[in-house]
């Protein structure tokens, strides 16, 4: 069939066969379909959607476009974990050496920043020498020897997706659920996985600002999950204001060592721990939720997880004489403090803004070949339903770039909305 | 503005301003967007249409990409006819020097045939010598000279509109009304003229097959001519069978030049005669409807029609003398009839594979560089309410490619539905 036809049969509402969308995407990959012709099937599935029978059709091309890893021979519980983007989420730093030495295995493949939001990869290259691009072959290999590895989207991994997903960018064409889904399943399947837990974020520093649309998510990428074998859960959890004390390139890291050495914040211990819990459920290493908290807690207080970290770092190249002194390290150059402008409890944080200042001050890029700056950052000093003074300070910003953090501040001014009363707001719904 | 960000306003129904239309079409045609953006932003057109204003400025902004024609110097009435298209129809063939012979100037810009439906320049071109890309130069001096002139879509006029439509073509974004009404009527607006009448076509072998959507067409065109300052009528006639005896390349310039002698067939003559009706009566030549009809069979009986067309022919390159033994010309090597299965009336006419028909036997083209059969086409024996005996030839099919015609002959086999009551359908609604 011509592409034409296969674009005005989706643009016209009619369901796509398994056979024509394979052909269609194979010759995308290839060459002999223009990106004109896929941008105009992306934005046709943006309009009318895609049916489950598409949308695994979708999944199941893009997995076969490229390498599929196989840890059949491992005998312990394959897993990985993925979060649909937020402000300061470093949890799969500290998670996935926690589930490594509670004997789970973890073959990571996680995302840059996107947007307002942060990415692993760029968290874990600020890491002296750590490398992001181990080979397939290095990758499988650190997994059977430490249970954990955590690497970017390969040439070998989805293919079509990857090729997809940069047009997508450019064409207006992100913001659609089955191809939000598609994308990151396919990428999930590739890995070879058994478990998968997803925390799908909601709220003002989310890509789903909605619990409708969330849910819709949520379910979609349930369904593509186990359609394809794969155990997986889902937890809801807000992103109403960023996790924990930090959000940038090397504090996320930091914040993530401490965590691991027992000194995490509240928030984001108890995403991770109920992230964690699911997966030790799945593995059936843990019988109940409360034990498989208390492993969590237990695995950090014997200081194996972070022993679990320091392996990964290794691994990949990194230099554990460098993560040994990790306060002193990427010390920014300067730093600027937002104060309160009244007093009162904090009734909110807009996620959003504080996300894109986290990219001009230097953490994120607006075009991919731009630099990053690992000393970017800034720290949480206060957080929503907190008590303040009028001339507190409540995030302390900073950066090795004067003008890029002067530029920043500024757009800082009004993320927070100081009321009377105190209130809360759940963390996970 | 990012082209992303003007891709995702249309894409979520919010306004385009000119500007940003503006800037979008003109860094198109420049290169610096790319094909996949404007295929992004042509499919979100296609799903959420245009507001009056956003489709006045895509005219603006297409006429404004190239040339603009001015015949304010001429002291006519400078109009021109167009339509929708459909299968047989050769009314412009006609129309246009009967209306230079009534004193009107006539700047006709045309085009190929498009899908099922044929193409007046590739019908004029099988006029041995005919050229049809006159530059505007010689359009213009043709116009001035003789009242009459019918060239191809130049470089010159509206080339952000030649740009797009190309890539429309291949993206399954023809058939969004905005995009063609925005595409007919700029080219009309670059061609200067004071005055405009459409026949939209409507049945089974037409764009259109529903009046509703007909009149959605119709009504936006007369909106961006009269917005532009052209008197702008609309006739809306029937597709639901060929136009006259015959459909194809070469048969069908001879049908308008028997039509231009005296010898058109009802339905021809009668939807030329209303169409030129409402452009004498625009230029107040004529002062009603049925003056206009009988200057128009005036000039015909007087052989000034057939002499204007000759004028056209020589101002064009043509060779008068071979139009003069046109009963001899392309003279098709092969024929084949197709006869009624069945006795009785006939009821419709399946007029979309007629036209695929004539296209499969070498009238039209699969790709643009497809070469034509000028010796291709069909005389239509029988038409609609008429009485057939079974075993009665319907068409007769003629071109000089032997399996063509084989394979085209099988596809004819059951376009017409025979039955027992006569019935008429109407012409013009």
């Amino acid at each position: 069939m011509i592409p034409a036809e296969i674009i005005k049969q989706k643009r016209d509402g009619a369901h796509l066969s398994k056979d024509h969308l394979c052909e269609f995407i194979q010759d995308y990959v290839e060459g002999s379909i223009s990106d004109y012709q896929m941008t105009a099937l992306l934005m046709a599935i943006f309009f009318n959607g895609m049916d489950d029978d598409e949308l695994y059709s979708l999944v199941d091309i893009m997995v076969n476009s490229g390498e599929k890893m196989d840890f059949s021979n491992l005998e312990c519980f394959v897993a990985d974990k993925h979060s649909t983007g937020g402000v300061g989420d470093k949890v799969s730093i500290i998670l996935a050496p926690l589930l490594a030495a509670a004997g789970l295995a973890i073959p990571m493949i996680s995302g840059r920043g996107l947007g307002h939001t942060g990415g692993t990869l760029d968290k874990l290259e600020t890491i002296p020498g750590f490398r992001v691009d181990l080979s397939l072959t290095e990758f499988r290999k650190a997994v059977e020897q430490t249970g954990i590895a955590m690497i970017g989207q390969t040439n070998e991994i989805c293919p079509a997706d990857r090729k997809m997903y940069s047009l997508r960018d450019v064409t207006g064409t992100i913001e659609s659920i089955p191809l939000i889904c598609s994308s990151i399943m396919s990428k999930k399947i590739a890995e070879g996985i058994q478990g998968l837990v997803l925390d799908v974020k909601i709220g003002n520093g989310a890509f789903m600002k909605k619990m409708e649309d969330a849910k819709t998510l949520g379910n979609m990428l349930k369904r593509i999950g186990e359609h394809f074998g794969i155990t997986t859960d889902i937890v809801y959890s807000s992103m109403n204001q960023p996790l924990g004390t930090t959000a940038g390139l090397w504090c996320e890291v930091k914040e993530s060592i401490n965590s691991l050495k027992g000194n995490g914040t509240d928030d984001t211990m108890k995403i991770t721990y109920e992230l964690g819990s699911r997966l030790l459920l799945q593995a059936e290493i843990s019988k109940t939720r409360d034990e498989a908290i208390s492993l969590q807690k237990s695995i950090i207080q014997s200081g194996k997880g972070y022993e679990k970290f320091l392996d990964l770092v290794k691994n990949q190249g990194g230099s554990q004489k460098e993560i040994e002194q990790y306060t002193k390290l990427h010390s920014p150059q300067h730093t600027r403090e937002i104060s309160a402008n009244r007093s009162g409890f904090i009734q909110n944080m807009d996620t959003y803004t504080i996300g894109l200042a986290t990219v001009t001050l230097g953490c994120g890029r607006t075009k991919i070949t731009d630099p990053v700056d690992p000393t970017a950052g800034m720290e949480f000093l206060k957080k929503t339903g907190e008590k303040v003074q009028k001339g507190e300070p409540l995030i302390r910003c900073f950066n090795s770039d004067k003008p890029k953090l002067q530029n920043t501040v500024n757009r800082l001014e009004s993320v927070f909305q100081i009321g009377e009363k105190q209130i809360s707001h759940p963390l996970i719904y």
